[in-house]
This record gives C-alpha cells, structure tokens and sequence, in this order.
C-alpha cells in the first residue's frame, strides 16, 4: 500500500498509524520532486512516536500515477491533490484521501463509516460517468467527522438547526503551520475556509443516497465559527443543535451512548469500542486528558444541558490528525477491504 | 478613596488602574485578617507593572465598615462580599463593586456607564428600601460586559436571540487560579457558574427602568457556553444574535461603529475613545494583540458576516480584568462622581 | 501492594505503572484523612491514560501502619512522609519511597538500579541499627536521577566537576502546583530546595559503599541552577562536565551509548532497553517529541560538544514524573524482588 | 531617518520604538522588492501597540543606497545584510544596524554604550581603510548584550570564565520563526550559530581598544548553552562567572546596583534609569512581570549566590527584541548623534 504526500504532516500521521497495521502494509511512498529520491528516514520526522524502521528505509519516489500499488492513501497538499489524485484513480488506483479537493463532488463518497457507510455505493456511477480504471473515496474536515458522528446518532430525532463554535489545535494546521508567535497564550479566530467546511460537509456526510444514485444534501442548517487555540491535538467544539420536534435531555443521552456503527459491526481493526465516548463529569471533554484515549479514534462527548434557544446544548472532542484526517482514512480503507473481501 | 479585598487579583487591578488616577487617590487598603497589620508592599503583588511606593508604604486593614473613607472600591471574594458591602453600605459607604453577591437584587444598579447610566436612579429607592446611609452599586461579570455593550449598540433593533461561546482567559479565575497542569495546551469547557451569569446580567443591563422604578428584564433569550484556553488576559466571544426584524449588516456595522455613551459625551477619565472598535481583518480580534489597546477599557470585534440561523454573528473581545473588573468599577465611580459633582 | 499518599500526582502516576505489572498487584491504597472511606475511582483521577477498573473500585485506607501488604509504595508529601515512613518500615513494611525526608539519611540507600544497586547492601545495617523490622529505600530527586544516569555512564573517566542548569516541567511540582497565571509563556527560574537536592543526592548516588558500610559522597562538586518552563512533563539539564583527566569526545559518547545496568542484566520489567538513548540531530532532546520514548523509563541525552571551562557539555532529558519519580522507584523494588527470589 | 528591512519583526520593533522619539522622525521604509511600493499600513502589522498613521502612510521603497536620509537603522535579515550595509555605508549613510554580518569585523564597533562606548574611536579608521564615505555601526546578539552588560559592570574584578545556558524567547526567532507544534510545551535546546555569537561578542564588547586602533578581545572565556523556551519576549540567562581574585556577594551586589554608562550621563532618550536593576524576590526575575520595566532596556538580574565551582552564579533577564536589537541600536545612535552634536 502506498502514501501520497508522505513527508507532510498527515503522511507522518498515517505511517505512525500504518506502520503496524494487521491488513495494510506500507510499501510505497510518494511526494514532490523535493523529497523524491531520498531514504525516508533522513528527513525530518516530527511525530512522538518513533519512525518504524523498515519504513525508514524506503525510498521517496515521485506522484508517478500508475506505479506503485492499488491503494493508495493520500496526505497531498490541496494545491496538488486535485489533478493528482485523479490521475491516479483514472490509472486504477482506489485513492482514499485525506484532501478537501474532491470531497463535495457528487461522485465521490465523503465517508464516515459509522456515519455513510451506504454511501459506497456511488463508486460503480464513479467508475462509469469518470471513465476511471480506479476509484477516489474522501474523508471529511477534522471538524466535520465528529459533528457528523454526533449528528448521526441524533438522526432518528432529525436535527434542523446546528450551531457550532469550534476552538481547534495547532496540529490542524499542518506544519510549520501556525507561528509561536500568533499560537502563544492567544486565540486566533479565523481559519481560512474552514467555516464553509464544516457547514457543506456535514450535509453531505449526513445526506441520503437517492434512488437515482446521487446524495442529496441533509436538509438542516448548519452555522459554524472557527477559531484556532493553543492546544497541540484536538478540536473542541461548542455545539447547540435543534429537532423538528421536542426530544429529552434523556433521549440524546441514550442515542449517544448506544450509537454504534459498521466499523463497531464489522470489529474493523481501527474501530474504536464506542465511536462516543459520552463523560459525565462537568469539566470534560479535555484535549490533553481525553484525545488520545482509543488511538484517537472516539468522539468524546460531555455537557450536554438545555439551549433556551435551539433546545439542547453539548460538548465535543476528536483528535483532528487521527479520527479527524489519516486515522478517518485508515477507516474508510478497512471499510472498503472488508467490502471487497466479502462481496 | 479605599479598597476592599485589596490583595487579591482583582484588588491589584484596581491599584494599577487608581495609582495614576486624576479624581480618586487610595489612600485606604482593607483585607482580611491574614493580611491586616502588614505593609502592602510587602505583600506578594503579581502584575507586570510597578506598584506605586505611596501605596506600598499603606498599612492594609481590617474589614470594618465605617472607619475608611466615603467611596470604597470592592474587589472581595464571594464568600465573604454577600455580608461585608451591606455592613459598608449601611454604615454610609458608597460600595462600588465587583463582586457578583448582589448583582441580581433588584435595589442595586447593575452598571455599565455607556449601557445602562439611567439605572443609577435606583439609588434613591434602594437607600429609602434597604435603610443605608451609602449605596452598593455593581458592575457584571467579566463576560457580560462586552457582551452587553455589543448589544446595547444593536439595542434599536431589538435583538431576539443571543447564542454565545466564551473563550475564557487564565486571569479571570484570579490567583493562583487554574493549575497549570489543567491550562498548558488544553482547554477547559466549563467555568462554574459562568453561563448563568451571562445569560442573567446581560438581560438586566438592557433592561429598562420601569415606572415603578424598578429594572424590567429584557426580553431577549442568551444561550451560553463558557470554556477556558491558555490566554493570559482577555476574553473571547464569539456571539450569533438575531432581530425582531431583518437588519443588514451596514446597519449592524455603523451601529457598531457610532456607538458611544455617556462615558463618551462626559469624557469621564477612563472613558475609551470608542467603546467598540470594529477590526475589518479576518482574522482579528486576538487577545495577545488587541486587548490592550486603550487601556483595555474598549470591547473589540471583527468578523461580523450574516449567521444562517440566527442572522448574524461575530467575535468581540474584552479585556477581563480592567474593562470586566476593576476597569469597569473605576467607570462606575467615575460617572458616579460626575453627577454627584453636577447634580 | 500498596501505595501510600495514593491520591496526589506521583500517586496517580504509581498507579497508571502499577495497574498492569507483571509481578506487583495494587491492592491497597492509603491516604489521609480527607480521601480515607472513599471509593478511589471517585476522587479526581487527572492522568490521560484512563485509571483501572478495579484499582478504580478500591476503598482509599487511613495510613496505619501495619495494616496494608509488606511492600508499600511511599507517594506521600515531605510535610508527612518523615513519621509515616518510619512507622511503616518499624512495624515491618518494606517501603520504597519517592519522598525527599530519608534520601540523606546514611542508613537509607538512595537507589538508582543502573548507577549504585550495591548500595541496597546498607538495607542489614539499616534494620539493625534502626530496629526496624520492615526497611525503607529511597529514590532521588526528578533532576538527580538522571544526572546521576549520564554520570555513572562517565564514572571511570572520574568527573570532578559539574555544573547544570535545568529547564523543568510543570508536572514536577504536582497539582495543583503551579498557578497557571505564573507559568504561562514565562519562566520562573527558582524552585525551592531543588538546588541543594541536585547537588547533595548526586554526590550520594555516585558514592561508594565503604568498608565499614556507609556511604561515601563521591568528591566531585556540583553546582545547579533550578528554573521552571512551561512544559507538562521533562525535565531539561544543560550540563557542564570536567574530568580528572582529559577524555575524548568519542570516549563519552561510546560511555554514553555502552552504558547498561543492573536492570538490563536482570531483565528488570520497568528497565528501559537502554539507559541512555544518545540522539544525533542537533536540536534534540526535546520533552514533547522524545519524553515518553520506552514508557518514560530512558534518559535523552544530546548536544555533546566541547565547554570551553569544564571540558564537555549536553543537554539530558528525563521524564520526571515516571524515571524521576514514581518510575524509579518501581524499578527499585524491582531490583528488591528479584533480589530476594533469587538470595 | 530610514530604515532597511522595515517589514521584519525587528524593523516592526524599530517603528514602535521611533513612531515618538524626540530626536529621530522615520521618513523612508526600505524593503525587499516584495514589498516595495506598497503603503506600509497595507502590509501585516504584527506588534501589540498601533502602527502610527503618519508611517502607516508611508510608502516603501526599495533597498537603493544613496536615495534615503543620511541615518539609516538596518533591520535587514543576514542574508542580505552583508552587501547592502556596505552599498549603504560606501554611499554616505550612516549605517547602524542589528544585522550579525559585520559585528566581528575589526573595523566595525560593536557596540553597547554603557560597555564600550569608546569603541566608536574606530570610526574613522573604518572611514579611511573602507574607503566609505558614511559609517557602520552594530549592535549585539540579543543574548551577548545583556551579558556583556552584567560583565561590564564587574569588569573591575577581572572576570575569567563565564558559563551561561540561555532560555529565549520566540519572538527572537523573528516571524514566522518557530512554528508553533515545535514551541508549544517544549524547549528546543539548539538555536542555529547563537552559542558562537555569545561567545564571541561578548569578548569582543568587553575588549579594549589598543594602541594601534584596533580591538583586542577580552581575554575571559565564555562557554554558552543556548535553548528556545514557550516565552513570547526576554531571554533569560543562568550565568557563572569566575573572577581573577575572590570577590564577595557584596562587591558583586554594590557593582551591579552602582553601575551606570554614558547613557545615563548624557541622559540619552532611550536610556533606562539603571542600566541594571537587581531584584531581591528569590524568584524574580521573570519575562512575563519584568521585561517590559522601563521600556525593555533594563536588564534585570537576581538570584546572585555562591557557585562551587566558578564563585558566583546569578540569573539575567534581557528584552531580546527591544534591548537585544531594536532598542540597542537606537541607544547607539543616540550616542553617535549626541557626539555629533557635542564635537
């Protein structure tokens, strides 16, 4: 299996989350002309956790579409990502990408397996309408995989209003990412295209395959601020959602807690136990106490109270460089293997 | 001029923002036992300004009501605020505090000179009611404050709806606070009773002074959550608010923009320039740049842009510890003083 | 086992390394007062690695001695350690401590495996002299312990001199410790009593056991500098070093890199593949990158070049909550157990 | 007045601490030809004090020697400096610049007026052998200038052997410098050439002037650790020193509080009170309470206490971007413009 943009920031994070995989194995890495040639190992590695050392010694190769194995996840950069990945799915790779790039084309899955796992089902019209050998399948923004994953256990209760504030962690920026000197003791509020994200992703991620094959957008409004604060990984989000019709304080707990998925159902090795870990004391979700727990691939939910104004108001945590970039991805993969291995 | 709970954060503030002072001198310091008998100098003093020698040679003293001067400022704790101000109020002090014990009785001005000056004519009916020989007025919490400015300047449109998320900074827990164990790189989503603070105050300073005299809650709904991040000074909001009718957003910007109140038009010595100061930047306002700015005493914000639930929203700033503490108290006095002087 | 002062930082931090090990069971926990009849998993558990479900469903003892199993683990403050200690070791426990009170006590051996386990041999003199029937060993201070490591690496090229600055966590001053108003971007460069531990303990550590069973300081001197940074956990030393005699460079780091101890003769559970990880990228170690490197039980060392005064100098990194506290120790009964299975 | 790299975080500094000085107007802003042509109000200001309008209206030019006023302060990064301080000097400006290029070059002063304001003698030996027709002068690393300030004021006892590790600040990473997934909770302990700096210029500072014209390094050796530290602006330094003879704390204590410069004779604008100002708390001084005092040019020092192994340590703290850069080279010029005036 193969890595596109492999020298970034969420290609390092998709080696230290593949490098031991029970089903993938890293064999191919790609990136720029920049790092193409060299050993892997001799470049800067930035992740607390250390290099695997049979990765280390491979060599970069260049973004050849047509080279290297069938899948291939990609950590490419959103100025390449657009033709490149398409160059690779027209040459028979299924690309399963971390990109924003395509993920509001009509044709391609933006999935979140607990979330849309029936939206697979759009690749057969990929493969015809795009004339591709291979396939293209995207996860959402690091804030839209766990708003989605809160909302598809609210679905049944048909949220119509969600209003969210999010207050997002340095990694998210990638490397070097956001300046010390912006970053320190400070909140940034604004990050670029983030807000627009988050509003359109969340409708597609929740949205209904309809007869004629295409997703038809979540019918509810969605309203984001984004605001970046000093935390290493973790996105919080402060969100205030409301129902077509009136649901208890009770309800919401139960669907949270109980909500569990295909990945859950099919024990994928990503899958974390509960895709919501709901917590109980009033100070949590915390980044630095929480994000990690479950390799990073929980939602943790806490505070959940009344909103006087859309009717119920809650507390989100997902690890924005796991469950919410490479670890999504890994998900998507293990999802599609299992398809393949069983259909 | 005295202050009670002059050791504390809070306390500090007020010498810092008095030491200078063109009307009031301090020339009285009270605190509790554990501190009575010292020289204040000689006790820890934290802020990144020197502390003026006159009133580092002070002797502070005991809380006894009647024997400092006629104007006090308070800066006590709340556990002990609630008895002490009466006791000063009905032994004929003017009580000029930050405490939140008696915010919400509905006898005392809860006070923001450019919101609400005319509650200051609950005055007479609080002495006649409450048998003091002095007064208790307050000023909101840190959080309502700019909250409230904001909305006072959108007043004519008859704001409906209030969703708010606060990103709180370190000082507002006072010393020593928030362990830094909890604060490095972290983010805490709940500061305890916060949220019904704002969601309360604010309705009061909008309200209007009935013709029984009494303050008539404003009508709107608030909708808070109250986190904390690893800011030093200054407190984040970013606020979604809707209207009794359409409004555009030229008219919510001029209003932003023209807004000034009787600080203003009296020039009262802490009085900023402009009580809002609208950044056009995306990306601001940010508390390490902007909270300073006039002496902290201006609400900062940016960002206004059309909210597809509520109508808009934007992110304001203010500095909690002078323009939401000590700041605020000082303004209070000041128009406090200049209607005594003119009246 | 049991764990004495089990609700407190290093307490936890026990916990979290005891709650899976291969030979010791956490079965009691005691406290003071104030925690004693509650259930442990009640209490604030502040540690991002979740706490034992059956750990978690313990009742928390008052601290008699006597009561709990032979071996205790000592996590208690300085303010009661000094008379539990010894009521605990008289009435017949064995207690490995992590407190500051017995380190110098000439009868209690000051134990770091890799540099001096010869030292356990004062443990007969010990009960004999202090009629215990139980025995106390102690591990050093969270900087000491790896200075020490880096040292005893250096033993045979005789140091003479060493000077160390160090750049310390906040974890090292356990919760809720540092006040986050002082630590935030800022460096506060005195802790309390640090200085005199560095430069005592180290001398004990590197001592030998004389003749008639004490220990000797080693004759070197050792002159610290103490500072705080805004870092969760390791701690950084800026070491100068001089020898007796000239040494080379590539002597230290083959020292460095050759080192081993008892703990990795013995296989030790807790031993750390290597003692000393030496790491070649010039800007290395750092606390948030390399700190957890094999569960936090190594010692980082980086930056070894010549000093201009002393002869040679680098820069260490050692986890201070797990090798400079709870960690040690563990690995000091460790080395008891596998003693005693095997005398 | 000009200045050369006016968009940079050090010519930012320049702007902020020109925009009122009593002497100096900035007339001319001189850049890369990114930025020339624009208004400089329309490039990123970054500073937490406001751009003053008249500046902001400025429009800049390009790095064109000759075309600006006769003073020009040069904020130019090195990879430039180097040719266009000597166009600048060769064209008749007066060049005084914080670039390292020319600092070690024995024609050039090096210069801090409290240390070695009889440097400026080389000056016209500069003139003729350069041939130029204007002059060059530089300022200091931000970490050689408060040590060789320290030093200069115990110059009298002969110091031997200094041996200092640094915890900088950001910000003298200048912008973007460090990112901020490095910075956050970490100490990076490498900045790229800054320990050869230190040890270096602080020689060359502490140097006398011969005979012949030149300046003959002070004979001392100083060996310098250097690390990077979460803190937005100061540099701390914990420093030992050796002296020729014994000293004692009090001769130390006297030399420091009694030291004053030709700044503080001439009463020089940007001159501190005290040049030094010792602070008695045992944990002071501190970036975030201490390093703005008097403006950033203080340096402050406390913890002076015995060393075992040099004689005497102590704790320094310096402005790095105000004392260590911008506000040097204003100093120097104020020397140089009041010789001018008074020859």
């Amino acid at each position: 299996m193969g890595i596109l943009g492999a020298t970034g920031a969420v290609g390092q994070q998709f080696i230290a989350l593949l490098g031991n995989h029970p089903w993938f194995k890293v064999t191919w890495l790609a990136a720029s002309e920049r790092s193409a040639g060299k050993r892997y190992g001799d470049l800067a590695w930035r992740l607390p956790v250390d290099l695997p050392a049979d990765i280390a010694a491979l060599e970069v190769d260049t973004l050849q579409a047509g080279k290297g194995p069938e899948l291939v996840f990609s950590a490419l950069d959103s100025s390449v990502a657009g033709d490149a990945e398409i160059e690779f799915a027209a040459a028979g790779h299924t690309v399963v990408s971390n990109a924003k790039n395509h993920r509001m084309d009509p044709l391609v899955p933006l999935l979140v397996p607990e979330v849309n796992a029936d939206h697979l089902a759009l690749l057969p019209a990929q493969k015809k309408q795009k004339g591709w050998k291979g396939a293209l399948v995207t996860n959402p923004n690091c804030c839209a995989v766990p708003l989605a994953m809160a909302l598809a256990a609210l679905r049944q209760f048909h949220p119509t209003r969600v209003l969210v504030t999010t207050l997002q962690a340095l990694s998210g920026a990638g490397y070097p990412g956001v300046p010390s000197l912006d970053a320190t003791a400070n909140v940034i509020p604004y990050i670029a295209d983030e807000e627009e994200k988050i509003e359109k992703e969340t409708k597609k991620l929740l949205g209904t395959l309809s007869a004629s094959g295409s997703v038809e957008m979540h019918p509810m409004t969605v309203s984001a601020t984004a605001t970046r604060v000093p935390v290493i990984n973790g996105h919080t989000e402060s969100i205030s959602v409301g129902f077509e019709k009136p649901v208890t304080h009770e309800e919401i707990l139960e669907a949270f807690t109980a909500f569990v998925g295909e990945p859950q159902k099919l024990r994928l090795p990503s899958a974390p136990p509960r895709p919501i870990v709901y917590l109980t004391q009033n100070n949590r979700p915390q980044p630095r106490i929480d994000v990690e727990r479950d390799g990073g691939m929980s939602v943790h939910i806490g505070r959940l109270r009344p909103c006087a104004i859309l009717g119920h108001k809650f507390v989100l945590l997902g690890h924005n460089t796991i469950r919410g970039a490479a670890g999504a991805a890994v998900l998507n993969a293990e999802l599609m293997e299992h398809r393949k291995a069983h259909s």
